[in-house]
C-alpha cells in the first residue's frame, strides 16, 4: 500500500500531450506510449492527448507535465501556471529563446541525445564523403567529368566538431573509430570520449589550420549565431571540407559559397537551413560541390518518441530519488 | 658467410621492374623502392628499372623476377623463359585471361589485399550513402526538391557481399563494425572474419530478396561475366542498393538501368564500369539515383607500391622457406 501523504506530483502526474495534427506519423505521441514508456515509474493522475488545434484548456491548466513537440509559449504563459516540467520532444529550443515566457517554477526539458546513434552513423557518412570529396565528384558527374583524384585513407586526418554535446559527441566516437584525428570545440572546453582535445571557442582560430574538415554541431544560441564566417573558413586550409548538422543560423552562407566558389574549400555537406524546407529558389541548390540534404541527420523514425519518453520516464524517477534532470534546458544559455 | 653452393634464386634474384612512362607517380617503381622493399630478405644480384618504351630486353631474358603494374604477355610469352616469378601491382588480372602465354614454370603474383584499408573505408561510406539514399538525393537537388524521408539506423540491414576475398573481405569487417548484418558469397563457401554467414553462388538467389544493399567486390571471371542480371536485381526487395567496386563487367548495366528507372531499386553507386574513363557520351552519367565515381574506391597514393613489394618480399622469404606464395594467381580461376 502506498501512503498518499508522501507522494508528490511526480509520482501520479497530471500529464497534458500536445499532438500537431497532420505532423509526421513518427512524431506522434499516443496515450499508449506516455502508459508504456512511464509503467515502471509512475501511474499518471490524469493524461490528456490532444491536437493543438482541439485543445482542452481545463486539462491543460491543471497538468503537472506538457509533453509537446511545438511549445505554444505564450500559450504556457498564460495557462500553463500549474506546469512543473515541459518534456519537449525536440533536441534544439533556440526558437523558443528568450525564455521570459517560462515560469521560475517549471522546468525544461530537451530531446537532446535521443539522436545519437542516428547522427554519429550520418556524420561518419558525411565526413567520410568530405574526406573521398564526394560533392565534387557528384558536381563532375553532372558534367560527364571523369577525373580519378585519389585520396588516401581517413586515418589520421584531423577534424573538428564545434559544439561536442549529444550530436557532436555522438559524431565524435564514430570518427575516433575510423581513425580520425578530432579536435573538439565547446563553451567548458571539458574532456569527451574520442576526442583528442577539447578547446575553447576562443581557440578555434588558432585551430582552424590545421583542420581538413570542420563540422559543425552547435546548438543556435546568441553565442553561435553566424559563429562561422569568411574569416574562420578563410583559416581552414586550401582544400577542406565543411559539414552542418547543427543549426542553419551558425554559418554565414554566402561565405561558404565564395570559398567554395574559389576553390578554397574542396565541399561542403549541409543538412540544414536558415529556412526549411530550403526554398525552391535559393542559390544553394546550384552551388557546385554543395551537397544539399532535407534535415535528415539527426531524426532516425523507428522509436523516436519511445526514446524521448525514456527521458521522462528517466527525469520523474531522478524528482522521486531528489536528483537533478537530465537535458534540462538552462534559459540563459538556451540549451 | 653464406655458402652460395646452397644459394637459390630467390635468394638474390635478377629483377626487372617495367615502369609505365607518363602513368600515375604513385604506381611508379623505382630502384631505391625495390631495394628498401627487399632489404631484410635479399640482395638482387640484378636490377634493370626501365621503361615499357625503353626495354632492355638482354637484361628481360635474363631476369628472375619482372615487376609491372601492366603485363606484356606477348613478350613475357616470347622472351621471358627464364621468368620465375612475375609480381603484378594490379590487383585485378582478368584482361590477361586466358593464361596461355603463362609458362607453368612461371608464377603469377597480383595485388590483391593492397587495397585493403582503403576499399573498407570507401565501402562503409558508400554502403552507408545507399542505406541514407543519398543517390536520390543528389538527384532530387538537381530539381531544387526538398523530400524528407528519414531513414533508421543501419544497425541489423542486411548486405550482401558477392566476393569476400581482399576487397569484399575489407568492406565486411567495416559493415560489420557499424553494425551491419553481412552475407557473403564466394566460391568455397569458407568462413570470413565480420561475414555472418558465407554461400556459394548457387545460392544467391535465395537470399537476394532479404537484402537491402548488394555490393559486387568479385574479381571478373568468365563465370562472374554479367553474373547480376535483370533476374538477380528483380529479386532484390523493392528499394534496394547496389554498389560495385569489383569490376563494370560483372554486372549487367542496362537492367541495373532499369531497375532504377521503374523505381524497384533506390540508387546505385558505380565506381567500375566496362570502359574506363567512362566515356562522355554514356548514358550512365544521367541516370537518375545512380551515382558514378571516377574508380577511386581502392586506391590510396600513398604507399601502394610499398604495399605491392611488401608482398614480393614476403614470397622471397616464403620461397625461401619452402613455403606456397602469398597472392598467387591460378590460371585456372583467374584470381
Amino acid at each position: 500500500m502506498v501512503d498518499l501523504t508522501f507522494r508528490n506530483w511526480f509520482s501520479a502526474p497530471r500529464i497534458y500531450v500536445e499532438n500537431v495534427r497532420d505532423g509526421d506519423a513518427a512524431y506522434q505521441i499516443s496515450e499508449e506510449a506516455i502508459l508504456d514508456s512511464l509503467s515502471a515509474v509512475s501511474s499518471p493522475a490524469a493524461l490528456t492527448c490532444r491536437y493543438s488545434d482541439d485543445r482542452d484548456i481545463e486539462a491543460f491548466r491543471t497538468a503537472d507535465v506538457l509533453v509537446a513537440s511545438r511549445l505554444d509559449t505564450a500559450l504556457i504563459a498564460g495557462e500553463g501556471k500549474a506546469l512543473k516540467l515541459i518534456q519537449c520532444t525536440s533536441a534544439g529550443v533556440e526558437k523558443y529563446a528568450p525564455f521570459s515566457w517560462l515560469a521560475e517554477s517549471t522546468m525544461l526539458t530537451n530531446a537532446s541525445g535521443v539522436h545519437a546513434d542516428k547522427v554519429g552513423e550520418f556524420g561518419l557518412m558525411a565526413t567520410l564523403m568530405l574526406h573521398e570529396r564526394v560533392p565534387a565528384i557528384a558536381t563532375r558527374q553532372r558534367k560527364h567529368a571523369w577525373s580519378r583524384q585519389l585520396r588516401g585513407t581517413a586515418a589520421g586526418r584531423r577534424v573538428m566538431i564545434y559544439g561536442v554535446g549529444a550530436l557532436g559527441g555522438a559524431i565524435a566516437k564514430r570518427l575516433y573509430s575510423a581513425g580520425f584525428f578530432v579536435i573538439g570545440v565547446s563553451r567548458g572546453g571539458a574532456p569527451v570520449a574520442g576526442v583528442e582535445r577539447v578547446i575553447t571557442p576562443n581557440k578555434v582560430h588558432d585551430e582552424l589550420p590545421n583542420v581538413e574538415i570542420l563540422i559543425l554541431a552547435c546548438p543556435l544560441t546568441p553565442d553561435t549565431q553566424r559563429v562561422i564566417g569568411v574569416r574562420e573558413l578563410s583559416a581552414l586550409p586550401q582544400g577542406a571540407g565543411v559539414l552542418n548538422v547543427g543549426r542553419g543560423g551558425v554559418i554565414d552562407h554566402s561565405a561558404l559559397v565564395s570559398c567554395l566558389a574559389n576553390g578554397h574549400l574542396s565541399g561542403a555537406i549541409l543538412d540544414v537551413f536558415d529556412q526549411e524546407p530550403l526554398p525552391e529558389d535559393s542559390l544553394l541548390w546550384d552551388v557546385p560541390n554543395l551537397m544539399v540534404f532535407p534535415h535528415v541527420s539527426a531524426d532516425a523514425p523507428d522509436g523516436y518518441i519511445d526514446r524521448c519518453l525514456a527521458i521522462l520516464a528517466e527525469n520523474l524517477e531522478r524528482l522521486s530519488a531528489g536528483k537533478g534532470l537530465r537535458n534540462r534546458v538552462d534559459p540563459t544559455l538556451g540549451y
